[in-house]
C-alpha cells in the first residue's frame, strides 16, 4: 500500500546481522501528527527514552528503526548514540533530530554499531520511496519468520483514507506492550491532541492482549504518524472518528494476531476468552494466567486435551469462582460442564489439532469478559531462546 | 531412616500406572500430632478438601497417597471416593477414617480407580514396617526421575530426635505451594497447637521458594506427623524448639532443592537471590519474576550468558529500582555493574555450564532480600508436558 505523504526505505547496514535489511526509515513529507505507546518496564531502552520525550511534541517527521541491537542497558552512551543516529538521519533527509523517533530491537546490553549505521545512512536516505513500506517492514525483523503488515482503506467524505501498519515479534512478548516494535501510518488528517488517546485505546485492544511468553521487553514501542495528505475531511469526532478508529483497530488487531501466530517456535494460535468473571480485573487475570501457563501452552503444542491444566491455571489466577460451575468450550465442543469432564475427549483432540482455535471459559461468577491471544510452547521456542545470541 | 512410632509401606495397585508402586501408606502406632499446608488454588482437589478438614483435628494416625490420578475436579464423587478410601484403610489397619489424611497426584479430572485401590489395601496394610519409608517415597512419584528424601537427627536432652521427609515434584510447581506432595515425620514430642505454625513457617522458607513453571497445582499438600515416641524431652520452647525447627527446616529445604533439581526436564538448579529491594514484597516479586521468566530459563538451558533477559525480567517485575544501579553476579563473577555489561562473558559462560549456580542481583534500592529456586526450561520439559497424559 501507499500512504499519501510518506516515503519509506531500508538498507543493509550490517550492524549485527550480515547481508540483510537491518535499518529502516519512514519519512513524512512535512510535519505529521504523531504519538507513541511504550513499554512499562523500569528498564527502558535508550530509544524508548528518546522517543517518549519526542512523542510529546505532537508532531514529527520520521521513524528510524534497527534490528539486532537493542541499545538497552547501555547507559549514557546509549542516549548519545540515539542523538547521533537522529542527527545523521536528520542531516541526510533535511529535518531536525527532534523530529525523528527511534526504535531498536535485538540483544539487550549491546550498543548500536554506530560506524555501520553512519556508513549506511546515505544508502538509506537514497532508498526512500512511496512504495518502500514493505522494505521497512522487513528491516525490523529479528527471530520473526515472516514480515507482518496490515492495511485498511476507509471511504470517507472527500476521498479515501489509508491506514498501514507493520510489526515485529516474536519473543519477549507480553501485555504492556505486547510487541517489540510496531509502526502505523495514515494519511488521514487527525489533530495531534486526539492521536495519543486513540493509539492507547487501540494498543489495549490489540497488542496488550497478546502473550507469547509473559516477558515484556525493554524496547516495546508502538509509533504512529498521520500525514493529513488525504483529501478526506479531517477526522475530529462523530461518525468519521468512529470509522477511523474502527479501521485503525482492525489494523492493530491484525498485527497483534500475526505477532502471536509468529511467536517464537509457535505452531498454534489460541484465543483464550474468559466470560462470566466477577469484575474486569479478574476476567483479565484469569485469561492471562491461562494464556501464559507453560503447562497449558505445552498441552497446546502436544495437542493434549488436558482440561485439568486450564482449571489449575484458573484456580491460581486470583479470580473468584466456583470450580463446579465452570464451563469450558474448545471452539464448538462443550469440553467441560460444571467443572467436570463432559466426555468430549475425541472432539476436543480434533480441535486441538487445528492451527487456530478458541478456548472459551465461562466462570459464571459475573458478567465481565476478556480475550487474550497466545500461542503454544514448542521445542523450537526452547531452541531459539537457548541460543538467541549466537 | 527409622522414625520411632511409625510404620510405612507401599503397594502396586495398578490404579493408572502398571507394575510399579503407586499407593503408599504411613501409619503412626498411636494418635500423632499432625498438621498440613495446602494449595491456595480456588480449584482444590477432593483429597485436599478432605485433609484440610482433618488436619484441624490436631491429631491423627495415617497418610494415604496415590500417584497417577489427582481426584481433582471430580465433583461430589471425588469426596465420596476419599471417604471410601479412608474407610477401607481404616478398617485394614484399625483406626478411624477421620484419622487418615489423603493425598493424590496425577491427572486432574480423573477419578480414583477405586476397584484397584480396594483390591490393593490388604497388600498395602501387610507391607507396613518401620523400614518402609523409602517404599512410600517411591510410590508417590509421577514424572519425577528420582525419589526425594531427607533426614536429620537432633541430639536432644533425653535422646535423639529423628526427622524424615519425602517429596514428589516435578511439574506444576510454583510458590504456594511449591510442591505437589511432601510428607514429614518426626518422633519428637510436639504439641498439636505448635505444629501448624512451625510447618507453615518451614513451607515459606522452602517449598514456597521453588518454581519450576509457575503453575500451582490443585493438589499441593505438605503433611506432617509427630509421634512423640522419642525419649527426648518435649519440644515446647526455647533452645529445644529452635533446634527442632532448624532441623525441620533443613529437611524441608533439602526436599525443596531436590524438587527444583528434578523439575521436569531440568538440567540446571539456579538460586535467584535478590538483595537491596525497597521492601519484602518487591524483593519477592523481583526474584520470582526472574525465576519464572521463560526467556531467562531457556537461557539457563542454553548456557547463554544473556544478562539482558535478567534485566528485562526485573524491569517488568513491579519492583522499583534504578536500572543503572543494578549489580548482577553469577557465583563469584561480577557479571553486570551499575546496569551495564562488565566484560565477563567468558567467565559467566563457564558458570552457566555448571549444574548449579547462584544468580545474585543487588537492586540497591533498599535492604530487603529474597531467594527463589528454579531450574531451566529444556526441550525435555516441552516433550514431557506436550504428552503428559499418554
Amino acid at each position: 500500500m501507499i500512504v499519501k505523504g510518506f516515503r519509506a526505505g531500508a538498507a543493509i547496514a550490517n550492524m549485527r546481522y550480515q547481508d540483510r535489511l537491518d535499518l529502516g526509515l519512514i519519512l513524512a513529507d512535512g510535519p505529521a501528527a504523531w504519538a507513541g505507546v511504550f513499554t512499562q518496564s523500569v528498564c527502558q531502552a535508550a530509544p524508548v527514552i528518546w522517543s517518549r520525550q519526542r512523542s510529546s511534541l505532537g508532531r514529527g517527521r520520521a521513524f528510524l528503526a534497527n534490528a539486532g541491537q537493542a541499545n538497552a542497558q547501555t547507559g549514557a552512551g546509549g542516549l548519545t548514540d540515539c542523538r547521533r543516529s537522529a542527527d545523521l538521519v536528520a542531516q541526510a533527509v533535511g529535518c531536525r533530530a527532534e523530529e525523528i523517533m527511534l526504535a531498536s530491537t535485538g540483544i539487550i546490553g549491546q550498543s548500536l554499531n554506530m560506524a555501520a549505521l553512519a556508513a549506511a545512512v546515505p544508502a538509506l536516505a537514497g532508498a526512500l520511496r512511496p512504495a518502500g513500506l514493505e522494505d521497512f517492514a522487513r528491516a525490523i525483523l529479528t527471530t520473526d519468520t515472516v514480515a507482518k503488515t496490515a492495511a485498511e482503506t476507509i471511504e470517507a467524505e472527500g476521498g479515501p483514507i489509508h491506514i498501514w501498519g507493520c510489526a515485529k515479534g516474536s519473543g519477549m512478548i507480553a501485555p504492556n506492550m505486547a510487541t517489540l516494535l510496531a509502526f502505523v501510518l495514515t494519511d488521514a488528517q487527525v489533530a495531534p491532541e486526539l492521536l495519543p488517546a486513540i493509539l492507547a485505546e487501540g494498543a489495549e485492544l490489540s497488542f496488550n492482549r497478546v502473550t507469547v511468553d509473559g516477558d515484556t521487553s525493554t524496547n516495546d514501542s508502538l509509533l504512529m504518524m498521520a500525514s493529513g495528505a488525504s483529501a478526506a475531511e479531517a477526522v475530529t469526532d462523530g461518525e468519521p472518528l468512529a470509522a477511523f478508529k474502527a479501521g485503525l483497530f482492525r489494523v492493530l488487531t491484525s498485527l497483534a494476531r500475526q505477532v502471536a501466530r509468529d511467536g517464537e517456535g509457535a505452531t498454534k494460535l489460541v484465543t483464550v476468552r474468559v466470560r462470566g468473571a466477577a469484575n474486569p480485573g479478574e476476567a483479565r487475570r484469569a485469561a492471562r494466567t491461562v494464556a501464559e501457563s507453560p503447562l497449558v501452552k505445552t498441552a497446546f503444542f502436544g495437542g493434549d486435551a488436558n482440561w485439568g491444566r486450564v482449571c489449575a491455571a484458573l484456580g491460581r489466577s486470583g479470580a473468584a469462582f466456583d470450580p463446579y460451575q465452570v464451563d469450558i468450550d474448545l471452539d464448538q465442543v462443550p469440553w467441560v460442564r460444571q467443572g467436570v469432564d463432559n466426555g468430549q475427549e475425541e472432539a476436543a483432540t480434533l480441535v486441538m489439532g487445528q492451527r487456530e482455535y478458541v478456548l472459551d471459559i465461562n466462570l459464571k461468577a459475573g458478567d465481565q469478559e476478556y480475550e487474550a491471544l497466545t500461542c503454544d510452547f514448542s521445542h523450537e521456542y526452547v531452541s531459539i531462546n537457548g541460543s538467541y545470541r549466537s
